[in-house]
């Protein structure tokens, strides 16, 4: 018998709970040994809940769960950075497995725990963090051990992927997306971590940490939100052919620096990514052996998560029973991010214009005086003396876009830069 | 040291070779061990070859790399029943690991294998079997663990999948499509394997045999090919929001029979898997905790499956390192499969009739009178005296819709059935 001991009961929790309970037979068939949870923290033991959980199990006390000896797993579903991360802590160094979903603390802090777990010789997994029930961190650890992973894309969190899908399928525009992503419960009523971009930026930290061993801490990132998006840019992405998505990018450069970052990019039309839409997340991995393979899914909610938590949980109940204590080794080495000011992109820019003749002209001069070279323009004909312009550019240098922005607006028939948004050929 | 033998040095034994050889630090690095070839089994020794091997790891005799007892794991990349199947057999009899991507044996074969590796205390894998790069076999066995799968849908393989996207891409007719396959090297001299649906076939009942804890035995299944699918069909399936795909299908019913078949089948354009073009493959899973994720890669070629068959090279390595002697459990159980004219389907047909008054009516009643009911009818006008009709059914057991077919052709006005392809809602 093998026991877990869980902390939290939120919508992971439950879903991990009602998994172990009704699957206990099926587990114990294909592991040879059953799988019970002998312990749940929770916050309230009185609360009324959803789904039946014995009473006896429930506890308010983290004591109780670490110092119970029947556990050997603790599973850590409570998310956030404290108490989180000391309770994994303290449970590693009584000696306890940790299986969690939190990507806040591996992204954060990945590289302590796991440092902490080998002088303690247990094991963390950590698949439910990214990517809700998609096999990720399974693939890069295992699958593609044989290659040297030269670059990851990933559309890594649903509640920015509905809202994108929503203004482009159903032309609305941000506010009203995001209502109604927060009706449906697929968005927070304060959205902030995930319309910023930093949830997609804890995953895709975590994911070039494993595929370019190292570690990589989401506060040296780039990342920008979904919130400056109307539906002129994304109407226009679509006549250029492209979808505006919130892409998280992880490269290994040439010269081995690495380049990582999340913001609203323009997708092609024809990448398989473009077509991921609503809640859906996908990792698109290319490597020197594999070439490209490409991962999709629900990223979020009860059961597809906790899919992936209960397969770490059995991951670990097959070490525990057959006393596997060894894996592949990882030796993180350092690494150097490349500045955000030096990485090189064709850009999108939506300008609002004073409908003159010779301020084309002018706004042509400032880029080419900046190496920005343009690649497509559309301006519409409205009956309105501000009209906008839709230039793409070729690939440059963010520095020279960024001076040759701010020469852009100072020039006096330049009404407003509207959105400069990257684009990425994939 | 894990020392390795190598049967077969073609094209994924080379692709093998080459990774072992010039990526031999860095597994070390991971692994904490050297992995090595000792011998590898070829035809003929004295071959030119495309990359350098060394000479004296090569032999022409099975019995030099059986017999070798620096070699702990046998690597089976010659293909095909013969000799590949008694060599597998003769190598687990010595205690030898298999890693094999051979699809034909684990298809037709893979429970004696199975069961013998078990007596004989030793594991096979063969990740690179189905799906090229993408770790479709490792996910099924272990990230989806806790999920009670539905459903499986693959395009499994390359060149078929590379044939009807040429085709729907360029209009060009099937005899073209294969001809440039063939020059491209995409596909064989003798094409009847892939194009026929056997290969996919292989492939399905591999996976629908991990999915549904059984042994599905290919000549039990129900598989028809493309050589029978024209540009008209193509492009009236894009009229009606269809893309033709050659869809691999493994299903659990509600009375948990097996719906397990390969055919042409008309796939939604809203659906992912619609998308994926060219020589690459697709896996979508549905499963009950899990919901859908869909995985996809490169389904052939040298280095993807390499990639693959390394991955479980590295995998036994650590096994035996580690001294890890057990996973999970897998208990066969019997099944039964559903008869193909039990399978409930809407159906695509392609008539050629004279153009009169009166037929359409003639047509439409032979269809009531077999309960098949018509979802949506296309005739396209031509200055000719026979005419095409294309029909849309709603959903319908096979049996009526056969017995239809057969009364549709008795018609006199009913010059021929061109084709009848089955439409997956998906």
């Amino acid at each position: 018998m093998i026991g877990v001991g869980l902390l939290g009961l939120g919508t992971v929790g439950s879903g991990v709970h009602q998994i172990l309970t009704n699957k206990r037979d099926y587990i114990k068939r294909k592991l040879g040994e059953e799988i019970i949870i002998q312990k749940i923290l929770v916050k309230d033991v009185t609360k009324k809940r959803k789904y039946h959980v014995d009473n006896f199990l429930l506890t308010d006390k983290f004591e109780d769960v670490l110092k119970d000896s029947a556990i050997q797993v603790i599973v850590e579903l409570i998310g956030g950075e404290e108490p989180s991360f000391s309770y994994i802590k303290e449970a590693i160094k009584r000696g306890k497995h940790i299986v969690t979903a939190n990507k806040l603390i591996m992204a954060k802090h990945g590289e302590e725990i796991v440092r902490l777990a080998e002088e303690n010789s247990v094991k963390v997994y950590y698949e439910g963090s990214v990517g809700g029930g998609i096999p990720i961190i399974k693939t890069l650890n295992e699958s593609l051990v044989a290659n040297k992973i030269e670059r990851i894309y990933g559309i890594l969190n649903g509640t920015t992927n509905y809202i994108l899908t929503q203004m482009t399928e159903k032309k609305v525009d941000f506010k009203d997306a995001l209502k109604e992503a927060q009706n449906l419960g697929y968005a927070e009523s304060d959205p902030y971590f995930d319309v910023s971009g930093l949830d997609s930026a804890y995953k895709i930290s975590i994911l070039s940490s494993l595929s370019y061993e190292t570690f990589v801490d989401v506060d040296s990132l780039y990342i920008e939100g979904i919130e400056r998006i109307e539906p002129e840019d994304i109407e226009i992405a679509d006549e250029l052919g492209y979808v505006i998505k919130l892409l998280a990018i992880g490269k290994r450069l040439e010269n081995d620096k690495l380049d990582i970052r999340v913001h609203p990019t323009f997708v092609p039309k024809n990448n398989p990514i473009s077509r991921i839409n609503g809640v859906y997340n996908v990792v698109q991995i290319h490597g020197d052996t594999v070439g490209e393979i490409m991962m999709y899914g629900q990223g979020a909610g009860e059961m597809p998560t906790a899919s992936a938590v209960v397969a770490d949980i059995i991951e670990v109940a097959k070490n525990i029973k057959y006393n596997i204590s060894n894996g592949l080794i990882n030796n993180l080495q350092p690494h150097t991010l490349v500045s955000i000011d030096e990485v090189e992109n064709p850009f999108y820019i939506r300008l609002m214009v004073n409908d003159k003749p010779g301020v084309f002209a002018k706004i042509a001069k400032v880029l080419g005086d900046n190496n920005v070279s343009i690649a497509s323009v559309i301006q519409k004909h409205r009956l309105t003396p501000v009209v906008p312009i839709f230039l793409r550019t070729h690939p440059v240098k963010e520095k020279y876009l960024n001076q040759a922005a701010s020469e852009l607006s100072m020039i006096d028939d330049v009404r407003e830069i509207k959105n400069i948004i990257r684009v990425e050929e994939l």
